[in-house]
């Protein structure tokens, strides 16, 4: 026999469930992962991941049965599947309704302009001259983006003006309902993690500085090097969402600030997040233990840094196809570089790990980071 | 595919194996655990774990082929078949000349006191007289112990003087061979852990206070509050130790420290080990994780902490027989506690977990760890 505190169903077996593994662990909790194949980041560290197919509702409903709760490590779960599992009484984290917020973006707009939050202009677009129309309103450039399935830059195309809708429409119109959004002037992408209970318990992270390149996250510098006023409005505004949203789990909001300060709601996650792998060591719960006693409405654990400041890189598939864990070594050389690696093979651009190091200044941590994190992608370093 | 950057088997899949398994984890490095049954605290989470037997060697072959290392969550393989694997090439680590200083008590006063370490004054005994004369010439009471397989205060016991001789040699004369020692006097118990390579690399973990109740390790606080001098001898003289056993891996030393700073060894272990668990979080590197990185010669993590201070209290199954795990969710009401569950069925005085604080000040770190600890234990709190 064994002494299990709770068993929690992750849907997806990706990095992030791989990560939650070890949260799990330490809670005594039992994690099931709902694997595409066993050779999937979590499958490779989790006992006994089930492999089946999140499409289809009969796979679900079987993985379902027995757990706690049932959460996930993606946002792709068709929102029929969920709404049908929920009517079953399986105890979904988050629940449908909220899913709903980061699997549709146009109706995320609508509700969270409604309650008053900030988000950029924006408008449904069936046809080029509604993004025409839309732009001559609002200004160019502006960014034409799929209600569904988009992430990690894919499903967002940025239209420069007037004359230049043909060529992103004709890519876009293959990627299912639309959506335009006005540009907002970026001086800083931040994101706030928020660890929420169903019963509205909170947890809110200091805010994170992210770095993207091509639309996906590169880097995270934790606390984000901003004025005490703007990360203070950032993490209410992070709450906010979560409690607008009904979240359950850990909430990411991606928001944008212009250089006077004002906060726009960019992305949502009802999930872990690439912006909080920091958490793991540079904050006193990590994002995914938070997320664990979230989903089964358990006391939430503090979100304080452990260290004056965090930075992480993480770490994408390089160009020639190699594997950075064959460099693992070499990057060890960096005593002080946590490094993380996903199990999952190379491929150009494919996130594979990152690294973590926590210093008494951004920029040192940032630097060390960098460092391992150019090792592992096999640059030459200078010197 | 999965990409896997070494393959460590771990002989035995208690709490130091599940432990270890996070660390894998990160590091991409693949854990295998020979287990004894499949509800062993690391089998519980480690998947695939091999269900065999230690005490066989053909068991211990099989596992161990194809493992880049090989190491051990407990001390107890028979040597004979530690030298068989190491004749056969199979990578031990540690290798079987090391592992010796952890299983044979005997072997190890006697290799130390030669190598100008300090141990206590002891000799082998075969009768009573030898115990007899032994507390004559060095003192009462002195202290009987099993040459082999005695841990967590088994196969000790304290002999108060020349007419309590029968009580404690009725009971050990069937442990194997004996050994008496003189009585330290001890002021606080410390321990030093060092993670050393093959190649003689050494990181050495700041030194611990350790709380020792009935020869169980209770509580332990990082860094130890003794001076700085003795901080420094007990740190030297645990790197000293695992160079003279030529460890690879974790080396626990457990040492007295007497009123004047005298530092006596008392305990060895080469693997990681109870004292260590507060490096989890309240280390730059866990002992888990260098542990791998050790017997895997790969470069050594930052030993630093992380914190001010850091408490660790075990969790030892209540009297009543009743399960900590029932009372998680009471316990996480302290957010600031790392709860760390290992799995197994609840029995009186077993280790089931243990909960680590890292705080400003060791007395705040531990109260808020002993709180913790006792609502698991399910005592009752003071108001």
């Amino acid at each position: 026999m064994a002494s299990t505190t709770a068993t929690v169903g992750m849907v997806g077996a990706g990095q992030l469930a791989r990560m939650t593994h070890a949260a799990a662990t330490a809670l005594g909790v039992r994690l099931r992962v709902l694997a595409a194949a066993e050779t999937d980041a979590a499958a490779q560290v989790v006992p006994h991941a089930v492999v089946g197919d999140w499409t289809s509702l009969g796979d679900l409903r079987a993985f379902a049965a027995g757990c706690d709760a049932v959460t996930f490590d993606h946002e792709l779960v068709d929102p029929a599947h969920l709404d049908a599992l929920a009517a079953d009484g399986v105890p979904l984290a988050p629940p449908p309704s909220a899913k709903r917020f980061a699997q549709d973006k146009l109706y995320q707009r609508r509700v969270l302009a409604d309650a008053g939050l900030p988000v950029p202009a924006f408008t449904e677009v069936d046809a080029p001259a509604d993004l025409r129309a839309f732009g001559d309103t609002h200004g160019w450039p502006a960014v034409l983006k799929a209600v569904r399935g988009g992430y990690d830059g894919r499903g967002v195309w940025v239209v420069e003006g007037p004359d230049a809708i043909d060529g992103p429409w004709d890519e876009a119109r293959h990627a299912g309902p639309l959506l335009v959004e006005g540009h907002v002037p970026i001086a800083t992408e931040l994101a706030v993690l928020t660890a929420r209970t169903a019963s509205g318990d909170t947890a809110v992270y200091p805010v994170v500085e992210t770095v993207q390149r091509g639309g996906i996250c590169t880097e995270t510098i934790a606390p984000a090097r901003i004025d005490a006023d703007t990360a203070h409005r950032a993490a209410e505004l992070g709450r906010s969402v979560a409690d607008a949203v009904g979240a359950v789990g850990v909430c990411a909001v991606e928001l944008f600030a212009a250089a006077d300060g004002e906060l726009t709601v960019n992305e949502l996650a009802l999930r872990p997040h690439n912006s909080g792998h920091w958490t793991i060591e540079g904050a006193v719960t990590s994002q995914f233990a938070n997320h664990l006693r979230a989903v089964l409405g358990w006391p939430l654990g503090a979100t304080q840094l452990t260290g004056a400041a965090t930075a992480t890189v993480n770490l994408l598939g390089p160009a020639d196809g190699s594997d950075p864990a064959e460099r693992v070594t070499d990057a060890l050389t960096a005593p002080a570089a946590h490094i993380h690696l996903y199990g999952k093979d190379a491929r150009p651009g494919r996130k594979l790990g990152h690294v973590t190091v926590v210093d008494d200044h951004p920029e040192a941590a940032l630097g060390t980071a960098r460092r391992a994190a150019a090792i592992l992608h096999g640059e030459r370093l200078p010197a």
